[in-house]
Order: C-alpha cells, then sequence, then structure tokens
C-alpha cells in the first residue's frame, strides 16, 4: 500500500492549458508547455506528468530533488538546482494549487444522486435541488435543507433546522440536538436534581459551509445556533446551545465552544481551544490550538494560552514557564548573595 | 434566517396561570394578568406576548430595554426603567423558566411512537413502553433498554447494556464499545504488539440520565461501567472502561475520564476536563474546564488547572503565571541591587 | 444492577488448564488444581470460581481480601493473609490476564456473519472473506475491506480507502472524510473566503488495528493517510490529512493530530494530546496526556506539558508551576532584605 494507492481523478491538460486555469505565469519561450499535466502530488511523490507546488518554507529543500514535470510557486521562487522543473509563478501558491486540484482532480463524484433510499427524510422536510442525501441521514420534521448540499453517511440533522445552499456535512455529524440545558433545583425530597429545559431553538446553517465528521452543533434553547456563510469546521468539535459564529470563520479538531458565545466573521480558532461562554469573539481574532478563552477577545486580535493571553504577551509568559527551573536557580542565587551580604553587614 | 426561525410549539396561557404554574409570584393588584403569553423567548428577542428571564446578572441591562410582557426573574430584582414590564417574581428564576418552557412549549413531539422500522434491535434486546427509538439506531444483543427513553438517530448501544427509564441519548453516540483495553507483549519474534483484551463487562446508565451527541461510553472491561441515575453528559464526551459516575453529575462537552476511575454523586466536571484513570473523585466536586486531574479529589472540593490545584491555590498560582514577565523584571532589578550592594561591599 | 449484570461468556476449565492456557506457574503439590474456574473477574467482584488478576501495585490490598479462587500475580507476589487464594505466578500478569479472558470468556459472538443487509456497501467496493459489517455501515465506492474485519454499526468509510485484514472499527467512527483544507484568498469583490481544496488522497488502515466510537480520521490532501499495523486508537480522536501513524502505536481518547504530521512505531499518545501539523514524532516516543506538541519530538524521548518538554525537565518546570505564590514570597523576602540592605548601606 503506498501513495500510489490513491485516487486518479485526473484526465490531463497541458502545461499551457494548466497555467491558464490556475492564473500562473510561465516563464517565456519555455520550450514543453504543451507536455501533459494528469496529476497533483506532493513534492516527494511526485513524477513525470505531475504538477506539485511549494508553499510552506519547510519544504523548499525537496524544490531541488522532486521529479514532477511542474512546480506552482511563489513568483519569487528559482531552482537552478532542478533545471528540468517547469515553474509555475503565482502570487498565491496554495489558492493556485487548489485551482489546479478542481482542474485535474474535481470534486468527488457522488455514487448517486438526490436523497438515497436509505436515508431518512422526514415528510415535512424539504431538500433543495443537487442536494446529495447519502445512506442512513436523517433529516427532522420541517427542516429545510438548501440547494447543491451534500450530507454524507449518518448525518443527523433535527427538526426545525435551517440548512443554507452548498452546504456540505461530514459523516455522522449531529445538527441540532438539544443544548445542555438544564435547571438545578432543589425537590421537594430534599435532593438536588438536573431538570431537562426544553430547548426549543434551532440551528441555522448559512450557505457555503462545511462541517467535519463527528461534530455536534446543538439547537438553541430559545433562539438560534448560528453558523455565518462560508465557514468552515473541522471533524469532532462541539458548539453549545445559541452560539453564533460569524462569517468566513475556521474552527479546527476538537474546538468547544460554550453556550450563547458570539463569534465574530473570519475568526481562525485552532484545535483543542475551548472557549467558555457568554462571551464575545471579535472579528478577525485568531486562538491558538488548546486556548482556554474565559474572556471577550477584541477585534483582530492573536490570543494563546490557557488562559488566553495577547499573543505578544502570552509569548513571553510561555517562554519563562518553560524557563522557571532557571528562575528558581537564580532566586536561589539571590538568597545567597542576600544571605551573604546580610553576614557580611553584620561583620562590619 | 432570524430568530423567528424558532419553534413556535406554544399555545399560550394567561400571566396569571403561568405564574401559578411556575410557582411566581405577580406584584398584588397589577392589572393585565389576563393577559395571554404564548412563548419564552431571550431579553433580547421577545416581544408582546411573550415571556422572558433574567438569571445571569451579565444580562441585568437587558431588563430594562426588553419588549417582553413578562420577565421571569428574582425576588430581589425591581425595574422602574421599564414600567410595562410584568415581573414575575420567583427564589430560583431559572428553574421557573424551564417550567415556563415546560408550560408554552412542552418536550418535542416526536414523529412516530416506538421502535422506529429502520432502526434494528436485535430480538433478544427488550425495550419498555413509550420508549421512541429513531432511525438508524442499533440496540445490540441482550440490551435492555427501560420505559419512556428517547435513542435519537443513529444511537448505538452495544451487546449486553442496561438503559434505565427516561434515558435520553442524542444522535450519533455510542454506549459499550470496547474499552481501550490491550496487553502490550513482546511476542516470540520479538516484537511488541498490543494485544486485545476481550471487553467482558457492560455499561449501565441508570434512571433519568441524558447523553448528548457523539458521546462515546465503553463497556467495563470486567463488571460493569456505570452512569448514575439523573447525570447530563454533554456532546463528544468520553468516558472509559469501568468508569462509575455518581448519581446527579453534570460532565460538559469533551470531558475525558479514563478507565476505572470513580466519581461521586454531583459532580459538576466542566468542558475538555481529563481525569486520569484508577483515581477517585468525591461527591459535590467541581473541576473547573480544561482541568487535568492526576490524584484524587476529596469531596465538595473545586479544582482548576492542569495538572488540577484546589480552587483558592490555582488562581493565585494562574495569577502569577500570567504575570511572569513581571516576575522575571523584579529578579532582574533584584539581580542589579545585589550586585551594586556588593560592588559597594568590596569598595568598603 | 449490580456486577453480576456482566456478560457470562465462559464455560470453564480446570485451574491446571488455564494455568498451562496462560503460561503461569501453579506451586507444586498443590491440592486443587483440578476446581473449575469459570469467570475472570475484578479483584473486589471476585468469588468462588473466579480467576482474578493483580497488575496495578495500587490494588495490592485487596489480594488479601479478594474471595476469588485463583489470582494471576507476578512471580515475586506472596498473599499468606489469604492462604485459599491460588496464585497462578507469571512474568507478564496483565497479558496473562488477556489470555486467561480470552480462554474464559472469549471474543465477541456477532449476531450474524458478514455484511448485514441494512449496511450499505457500494456496488464497486470488496469486502473480505470473514469480515463482518454491522448494520448502519457505509462503505463507499472502490474501498477495500480486508479479511475478518469487524465494522460496528454506523461506521462510515469513505471512497477509495484500504483496510487491512483483522482491523476493527467501533461504532460511528468516520473514516476518509475530507480534511480540512481549504486556500484562503481575497476574491474579485474583496471578500476572503475559504475554497474548498479537493481532497483526492484516501486513507490506509493496516492490519490489526483497532479504532474506537466517534473517531474521525481524515483522508489525505494528495496521498495517503496511514495507520500503520497494530496501531490501536480510542474513542473521539481525530486524525487530520495526510498524518502517518507508524506500526504499534496507541492513541488515547481525543488525541488530535494536525496534517501531514509523522508518527513512528510504538508511540504511546496519551488522552487529550495536541499535535500540530507537518512535524515528526519519533519511534518509541511517549507524550502525557493534555500535552501540546509543536515541535519534532526524537525517538525514545517522553515529553509532557503545553507546550510539550522533555519530561525530567517539565516534572520540574510544572511543580515549580505548581510552587508560584511561594516564589513570589521569597520574591518579596528578597525585595525587603534588599531594600534593608541598601538602607543599612546608606547609613553606613
Amino acid at each position: 500500500m503506498t501513495d500510489d494507492a490513491f485516487t486518479e481523478r485526473g484526465t490531463g491538460v497541458t502545461l499551457k492549458e494548466l497555467a491558464a486555469a490556475i492564473g500562473a505565469e510561465l516563464p517565456a519561450d519555455v520550450p514543453g508547455t504543451d507536455v501533459l499535466i494528469r496529476s497533483c502530488r506532493t513534492l516527494d511523490s511526485a513524477g513525470t506528468g505531475d504538477v506539485t507546488f511549494l508553499s510552506n518554507p519547510k519544504y523548499a529543500d525537496q524544490l531541488d530533488t522532486t521529479k514532477a514535470t511542474a512546480a506552482i510557486v511563489a513568483a519569487s521562487v528559482t531552482c537552478p538546482a532542478n533545471p528540468g522543473l517547469m515553474l509555475l509563478k503565482t502570487k498565491d501558491p496554495y489558492y493556485a494549487w487548489s485551482l489546479a486540484l478542481v482542474r485535474l482532480h474535481g470534486h468527488r463524484k457522488h455514487p448517486h444522486a438526490g436523497v438515497h433510499p436509505s436515508a431518512h427524510v422526514d415528510p415535512t422536510a424539504s431538500v433543495g435541488a443537487g442536494t446529495v442525501i447519502y445512506p442512513g441521514v436523517f433529516v427532522g420534521p420541517r427542516t429545510k435543507i438548501g440547494r447543491d448540499c451534500i450530507l454524507y453517511p449518518n448525518v443527523v440533522v433535527y427538526d426545525d433546522c435551517m440548512i443554507g445552499d452548498r452546504v456540505i456535512i461530514h459523516a455522522g455529524s449531529s445538527i441540532g440536538p438539544d443544548g445542555f440545558g438544564f435547571a438545578t433545583h432543589k425537590d421537594a425530597d430534599g435532593v438536588w436534581r438536573h431538570h431537562k429545559i426544553p430547548q426549543v431553538g434551532n440551528v441555522v446553517i448559512e450557505d457555503d459551509v462545511e462541517i467535519g465528521s463527528n461534530t455536534s452543533i446543538s439547537r438553541g434553547a430559545v433562539g438560534n445556533t448560528v453558523v455565518g456563510q462560508g465557514t468552515k469546521i473541522d471533524n469532532n468539535v462541539a458548539i453549545g446551545h445559541g452560539v453564533k459564529i460569524g462569517p468566513h470563520g475556521l474552527l479546527v479538531a476538537h474546538v468547544g465552544v460554550a453556550g450563547s458565545t458570539v463569534i465574530g466573521h473570519h475568526a481562525t480558532i485552532a484545535g483543542q481551544v475551548g472557549i467558555t461562554g457568554h462571551i464575545k469573539i471579535g472579528d478577525g481574532v485568531t486562538i491558538a490550538a488548546q486556548s482556554g478563552v474565559m474572556a471577550d477577545v477584541p477585534d483582530q486580535t492573536t490570543v494563546i494560552g490557557s488562559p488566553a493571553m495577547p499573543a505578544s504577551h502570552a509569548r513571553r509568559v510561555y517562554f519563562l514557564f518553560t524557563q522557571l527551573p532557571t528562575i528558581q536557580d537564580r532566586i536561589k542565587k539571590l538568597e545567597q548573595a542576600v544571605e551573604e551580604l546580610s553576614d557580611a553587614g553584620d561583620e562590619v
């Protein structure tokens, strides 16, 4: 089982056509621009007929040794060590790479169209044209699914939810389970019990959202839980009831957001971040992996750490944290010096 | 897509009836207690005919501006700025709010009764009266499900498990997968391998438990994994084999509890907490979000942090942690002062 | 509902036969080695006819009071306080215990053979002989499942994946959802959007892997995501696209591994660990619970903490972290002493 196991979806285009499709420049008068490019591959696995890309500088060395026919690179990149490699130069190599993948491989071809007969769509739900619903999916009463969506196997969308157009939800995710809402009350028998609060809100997923596998997005207690347009959510994320996530956010795997928190647009929330309830995360905020956010975060701020701190402060804090043994040594030395000075003073 | 999208389940009662139903007091001789209340809404989304509530002091300002007809509040609350707002006074506003939601909206009406034909219940399993089993659910051999339970779509309950009465399990959760039990052994060929240990225990879920979506509760290796009566577990939680959770606990999203740990009654375990295996968490313990618990926690204790520390100590530790740059500055200043004192001493 | 609820799968063997089956020694000339042993139970729940085991020294006291007929123990263990207890001595009690469980209880007997009719296996997929596929499972186009595998209910394996032999995947896990790959690009209208990058790789699960419930393993962007032979993955784990995990690893619940990271063989990664993308974790590495790994880890290293540090350094760091209030007190005292010394100097 090698890298060759991966799906060959491409049929091939000439290098010249590919450059045009992805908005890249080829060096003038280069011979061989009619060569056929068939696949996109990584620097180290590409061979003849493949295009690859360099975006993460960590992999720059591999440009010298890749066996790819062509590489999508930033305008400033040269590669004298690998003269046979055709460089496709572009301002935004990663975006050009995404266009190359779309051109050569395309998006998944589904094994069926529309609602699969072994999915369960409630008769009062509606499903837009062009939407593909895989086996084992459940769509609850009165829920509306937009056009050109994809619900992968065993996705569950509870009652009364609203899913926009071109939404993709991966296998096993659950949209609209009851929020974690209980009123803890001392009952007549003296026992404190958690009494279920009916969760009468819903979930609204706006257009162009993608949601990974095994993610849970709870319905609002009253009112909506909202995932804004174009926001992308990874696998195994948990979103609490009444959370509002603005458009064009990124939430990486295992992120947890507690109830009623509001997140602005273009937020980037890295893996395993936890955000407490009832706070406000501004627009354009970045939150580093494993951070714990317990207070509002202003617009355009990067925070790091648990508890989350502004990035530059957090970097100092965490550096000093790892240096605590040195700090302790310095304190010991100081204590000794002060003792000696005191003794000396006493002698004086 | 606005807040109006949320489910209208209510049919309406008079304010007077509502006050009686939720155990709240209306000011004496207030006119208008026959006004019809139809829905429960948040302070900022409520309008005429709605009841709202104030429990979190963070939202107290909104009482002045809410357009609700009535608000459930603590006995001490007044609102002179919003004279039209009827105040429903009660000792426990959040509990009264839960009763109002039950009275006005009720719990979910299921689209079918009993076991849905596209669920798979093993012929040797039993399902109590009044239990609703949604499509895609799997109930394994010899498993017993009590009365008046709800198993939402694609829930899996493995073989030989015991589910009490009035248990709710949300979509995609898995009850009784094999625990993570392997004997790591150097085989005859010199390779260390992880050998599967048959997990011959089961999971016991007692009465009135609610479990969120995409949560996994592993079966005991030998003996039970137990979730005690009335305990509520959120989404994407992972409970290891042989864990015993006492009655009336709360486990928030992404909590992980490793094997054989015993948790007392009325534990509150906040989001993303990790608890190691083979330890004892006492009764009435509270564990703050993202804490890492590596040792026993006595009854009625609050712990915070990773590693978890008693709350008051942890608060000082985390405060000083965020102040490490200041601590470093103080040490630098001391070092300078001591150097100067030494120099001065030398001069003397 | 007591411990007695657990599955009785055993039919019983003599103690002598059991000793032979698990490679343990019985004391010479002990009477009663023909006694029938029927079940494996924990020290505190075992009774007559049961075998138990002692591996974790934490439970050593219970050897004195267990009512088991026999106990599997290390060669050095004696138990004069419980003379009726037969000791089965072995070099590796936990491994011997696993063999006893296999001998007495065996692995799960499945309620059906082969592909259950309410599973959905694409006609272009292949499923090996002896493989059991439970209801609600989805196997996508062109995916190959090896021999003697078990796919529990509602597992989803996307298109073009390769699953080896004797692989076990627990309920609700998702193998091969699209990786979290988006090219963020400022579109012609001036809005930054996340553009989906087709994920044209796949997932390769090698032989003898076990995967828990509600785990997600994303397909490679280009090329494979690989889980090496004999690796065991717990519940609710999230593996990013293009990750390669070597053979014989252990990944505990809620671990998250970001894209393109490479993990060597025999890694042990404890609960809730997060590992960033594009790094290399060596062979035989151990990572403590809740650690956050942001840089390469050399072979045979143990790391602890967030950020992850070599174990011995991390232990000092975390000890001093919990002592920060004391450190602050020492600094205060030093400041006072230095002030006094300065004053004294001025006086001099």
